[in-house]
């Protein structure tokens, strides 16, 4: 595999030149690259711009609108639905997690749910605007059926992320932001391109069989909910992905389960949709609603000291405190530049080629 | 094994008369004997009457409090802390769950993080008392280190639970309900009494190798959070854990990680504790606040029935929606009643004996 690296702003300007082209106003293309683009600089490489020509394939199927009406449509003092016409969920989430900090500003707390939506990116970033403001930050979302529950032989879950989100004192905020499948499509796809077989216990075959071959998506078979087998507690995996979809789509007015529209574009829609687009669900809950902001930072500091210095199986391998591998990242790409593979370039200078913009810089 | 079977009101009144003879006002000792015979009800044996020795035991070591002063000690319209005062976990928790649902009903929405508790029983019981309410109920708590997070050769964590409860129409709740470790304590102890050993991937020994020895855990070993290894997931288990010891404890002033308290009286606390007592979190979402409750419940018993009618690998195992096989258990367990081992029985006699008080009905 051969990469090029790009600056930040190189891979800015090209991402936000894609949806202006698309029609998107200047704020929202502007938003949609910053979300794709926090992605590449956490290092989360298959969320990010490699996405970017599937959102066009969507929006030319006319499955994204480019300028759609994003609203409020149902509202309690801390809690709200929100209507996402559509939009790039790259949008819509932004906006819906902002409606849940104002709420949390005056209340305490905010709780949004949204419909009528597409894939919102890293649910890390979501999460992440309300720990800018002191908040504690939420932020899950269905996702295209692929992971079988429990004794289930069909897609009927998506990898459905839940992303938690705690604000320290002297170190990077706390993390948790993780799909409650056993692995998501994305380890699954660097293995099909090295060819390389996977763990048993992330898929299961057309037959419902544990396989290693990572093909067995494309061939029928589902991924496994976090905990693979019974025995390991995959119906907490099942559990958990059933939890994201409930608060995302059947709280929201979305579709859920099996009828969750699929994020390619060459899969259509189920026929019989029980709700509007794909949905999401946030929180935001202010620290000093609980205890003063200074007090829980000092002790979330010291939780995090305790544990990067516990006692570890391997001296080589420290215990990892979560989101911090990806604040690292994103320290490191913010100067030596974001490192795309070839295939990723070629498909991005396809996409401008098409679309006739410039590509990426030589 | 042999079982002796009590009715509900039998074991009712004997778990009652335990927490009056231990000092607890009246209403305290039923809502806690409540709390205990909901979980022998709903089949969940290790978390009932099988625990009522054990909470004596930190009531005679003085760490729970007969007659504390529950209180609000912060808040917000939405949110709050509460001080247990070292009271019963199993009264404690329902105070803040009390709290929470006002909230909601005023603000839509109401988020309690208690400190100064301890073993709160089921997390189930607090969210379906929201659930009642027509809201969506989410409960955890931390708990006894027990769990090593990936990479660690350490107890950090507890099985730390989290529950999400949602009212549904003609169908029981969906109530997802799971420790966050891969097995709880509660399955290594039947595996114990049955000499048998456990799948690899739940417990790993003292040099942090993984095992199939059920007593481990007695030897210096830990549990391993749910996905097992890194390669199955484990941080994501990890991450689960950390974000209810976070919102918890972290949140609330209660101890968190390692300085957790044990549940068992003949550990010890840590000598220098970093918050008090053991911490909760509650939470309740108007299920109004986002559309109408009819409209919600109609979604969720569709989303019930294709899930349950879904295909499944072999035939005679359907998918299971969570909180269905406990509420069957509840249906018949009122009828049949609740049977008890031999071993418990007699522990049950045993502490009537040393408190004076007359036994289980022969």
């Amino acid at each position: 595999m051969t990469f090029h690296t790009f600056t930040e702003a190189q891979l800015r300007n090209f991402t936000e030149s894609v949806f202006l082209r698309m029609g998107c106003p200047e704020q929202d293309a502007q938003l949609a690259a910053d979300v794709l683009l926090k992605s590449d600089l956490r290092g989360i490489d298959s969320h990010g711009v490699a996405r970017l020509s599937g959102y066009v394939r969507l929006w030319k199927k006319e499955r994204i609108n480019a300028t759609p009406n994003v609203r409020v449509i149902h509202e309690t003092p801390t809690t709200a639905t929100v209507d996402g016409d559509r939009g790039l969920g790259l949008v819509v989430a932004p906006f819906a997690m902002k409606v849940a900090i104002e709420k949390a500003k005056v209340y305490g707390s905010g709780w949004v749910a949204v419909k009528n939506s597409n894939h919102f990116g890293i649910a890390g970033y979501h999460a992440l605007m309300a720990v800018e403001q002191d908040m504690v930050g939420i932020s899950m979302t269905n996702a295209s059926p692929l992971v079988a529950p429990t004794y289930a032989n069909e897609r009927l879950l998506g990898t459905n992320p839940m992303c938690y989100a705690f604000p320290a004192g002297k170190y990077p905020p706390v993390i948790v932001d993780m799909a409650t499948a056993a692995a998501a499509n994305g380890k699954l796809e660097i293995a099909q391109r090295a060819n390389q077989p996977v763990p048993e216990g992330w898929v299961q075959d057309l037959n419902g069989n544990t396989s290693t071959n990572p093909n067995q998506l494309k061939e029928g078979g589902s991924l496994l909910p976090l905990g693979s087998d019974k025995d390991h507690g995959s119906h907490k995996g099942y559990g958990l992905s059933a939890t994201v979809d409930i608060l995302s789509a059947v709280l929201s007015g979305a579709n859920y389960g099996p009828w969750a529209p699929p994020f390619v574009a060459f899969l259509e829609p189920a026929a019989n949709p029980v709700g509007e687009g794909l949905g999401h669900f946030f929180g935001a809950m202010r620290v000093d609603g609980f205890r003063p902001a200074q007090e829980f930072k000092d002790h979330l500091d010291n939780w995090i000291e305790r544990f990067k210095s516990a006692k570890t199986v391997d001296e080589d391998k420290k215990v990892i405190i979560p989101g911090e591998p990806e604040y690292n990242f994103e320290l490191e790409r913010k100067v030596i530049g974001i490192p795309l593979i070839d295939v990723v370039v070629k498909d991005l200078n396809a996409l401008a080629e098409g679309l006739g913009i410039a590509g990426l810089p030589a």
